[in-house]
């Protein structure tokens, strides 16, 4: 994107993730990429994490005075973790001889809501970080945090540091968002399972999002959908080499082309089927309150068409939330007079996501075929717009996961 | 002082250093502490230090990024240490069932000048405190901290915490200060070098002033400047015991009444002569000039008549600080026509300080005959109203403390 501003300055925002600023010596090598940054004639601002381990650590010390810790005081014990790193990157450069100034998230004009631990942006006033750019400095601003407009201190909760970056990004009006982190960008597949994966150069939001939930961890949805919603383009890259990683962005005529961008899998999977459901209106309510009350979190909801008044209700979650489900469920199941629960774990979740499948067609019909090809069954089907997820064996899933990247060619120069 | 007030609410301002605060167990004997004299009936603002080692800690890492760490970002990483602490505290008192808040210097209104590392506080704006002392919490308030009117975080230097708390006693209007330390109060006399010294119930805030900069270590001078400035009187007490502590506060009439109120010892002195100095104008300042220049902080000067035009001009200072002294006298000497220069260690400090000694005659006689009695040779000695220093061999000093602490009684009921 920078260059295609190169008749003047390019104001960039990068964020560097726990692991990239883990300790002094990588704190060193971030204000060095930084300078390198401002030196080929950009202004910068860098948003932070807490040094890795030491958020946890905080939380340790929390846990020793209190056994469920005040959110609102947990919010200013955190907060020191990302102030922690800001001074010190900030020292670093200046050490290295260039002018840079810390700004804690109240500091950088962030406003939340009140919802302490996870609240949400309302509202971000850059005064003092155009002040300091404006006087040629690096600034570097605490991730993850910002205060309500009483002044009280908020965090906003997992990937809060990349939310921060782009919400910036978005209210300095940034060429460019670059997410640092340690992985060197968004692959058609996880490398570790299909080798020949590629990285993605570029992406659309909707398929990062659809990726995010799918499994490929390398971003909170939360953070894609802020972006989607101001129009930022960020690039996801590695701060351990200086390859390019894979820029999401808003939608372009040419992405159509790709039928599918990527392949998601997601392990640690279990199912649950809720047998011979009574077919009335309100029992599915009945079920996922249920469910939801015991904090549950589920993934694929799939309902078919009921035989004889009846039907069968699956759904997906997490093998670790399996006990909890079948507690909640077992004494709901007479009281809606279904016939019985029956929870599996040992599956695993495929999706292939691609906004060319909106123009395509014969998408699943190829998926089944390559699935079927190598002799894996499809336990469960749910499809989005841009997606087609499939419940298959977990230990099938790999050997799953490189039959539908080959099966798409996504492992070919694109 | 409380007890004055019983028929209304009293406001106390309590402050714990770094050794009360220095792991959770400790934190929850602060939250009880502090739960017990809200239950007595009490308005609480409690001012918390960083946990010990953590301040040491935090200036190790700046060091592993920056030989000569920007000072506005010490400040920055240095106030995370104090915002652990309140945010800790005030969950072990949420954990014991009590309303607890806490604030950064910031949030507690702490405006301070843009010197950082050692900022001065220039006004406070409790506006926050009040706010939630209303709504029945506990505030705790971190120490040693503040801002500047433009909203960057200073840190307020050596004593900080201390500082804080008295200012924001003067600024809440509260009825005592409360200093909780890992010291029982002032003594007088150091009882690990006179064993049957008494602790001091009420010392005048000149009296503790000459006993801090004497070499009692209980409390920084600027803090209990600070008290007498703004009229505050404050109690210096354990937080490990029950005790009643030291209360500091105006003169009275019957302070008076006793010559002296304790005796200080300072060892690790040194002293500097330079013989034989031209008796001229200007010289004096040339010589001290050249020691402020070299940032040597020095303590004691003496110069007595001079004897056929030339003087012989004496100081004390820490004896790490000789060397430095020396290189930096050695040329001048020349320079202004002195003889030449003496440098000695192996000495240290006796002060006797009360406000007795106003009213009272023959307290520098009484001192001398005790120590002469002793076989102690005098080296040098200085006076101010309300003290008198004498510098001796630095192996006879604590007999020198045992004989002038006798020599005045204060071994004695009171």
């Amino acid at each position: 994107m920078a260059a295609l501003f190169s008749e003047r300055m390019s104001l960039i925002v990068q964020k560097y993730g726990g692991t990239s600023v883990g300790d002094p010596s990588r704190i060193m090598n971030v204000a060095k990429r930084v300078i390198a940054t401002q030196e080929a004639g950009n202004q910068v601002v860098v948003v932070v994490s807490a040094m890795s381990g030491v958020t946890d650590g905080l939380i340790k010390l929390a846990r020793e005075v209190s056994s469920a810790p005040t959110e609102r005081e947990m919010d200013v014990l955190l907060a020191t973790g990302e102030q922690t790193t800001i001074a010190l990157t900030a020292m670093a450069i200046n050490a290295l001889g260039k002018k840079a100034v810390s700004l804690t998230g109240a500091q950088a004009g962030i406003i939340t809501d009140g919802v302490h631990t996870k609240a949400k942006i309302a509202n971000i006033t850059p005064k003092q970080i155009h002040g300091f750019l404006d006087e040629d400095c690096i600034v570097i601003v605490a991730g993850f945090q910002g205060q309500t407009m009483s002044g009280q201190i908020t965090t906003l909760g997992r990937g809060g540091s990349d939310l921060t970056a782009i919400a910036i990004a978005a209210a300095v009006k940034a060429d460019i968002c670059q997410i640092y982190t340690d992985v060197e960008g968004v692959f058609t597949c996880d490398p570790r399972v299909v080798p020949h994966a590629r990285k993605i150069a570029e992406i659309s939001y909707d398929e990062m999002l659809e990726m995010a939930s799918s499994g490929s961890k390398v971003m909170q949805s939360r953070s894609v959908e802020f972006a989607k919603k101001f129009k930022v383009p960020f690039e996801v890259r590695s701060s351990f080499s200086n390859n390019p990683g894979t820029i999401v962005k808003e939608e372009t005529m040419s992405m159509e082309n790709v039928v599918i961008r990527g392949v998601s899998i997601e392990r640690n999977q279990a199912k649950v089927t809720i047998t011979n459901v009574p077919d009335k209106p309100g029992i599915a309510a009945k079920i996922f309150n249920t469910i939801a009350g015991a904090n549950i979190i589920i993934d694929m909801i799939v309902q078919n068409v009921s035989v004889a008044g009846t039907t069968d209700i699956s759904f997906t979650l997490n093998k670790d939330e399996l006990p909890k489900a079948k507690a909640a469920l077992d004494s709901l199941v007479k009281e809606i007079g279904a016939q019985g629960v029956i929870a599996q774990d040992g599956i695993a979740k495929l999706s292939v996501v691609g906004i060319g499948m909106r123009s395509h067609s014969g998408v699943a019909a190829k998926l089944f075929d390559a699935l079927s090809a190598g002799g894996i069954n499809i336990q469960m089907i749910s499809t989005s717009e841009i997606k087609i997820a499939v419940v298959i064996d977990e230990a099938k899933i790999a050997d799953a996961a490189k039959l539908a990247h080959d099966a798409f060619g996504l492992g070919e120069k694109g």
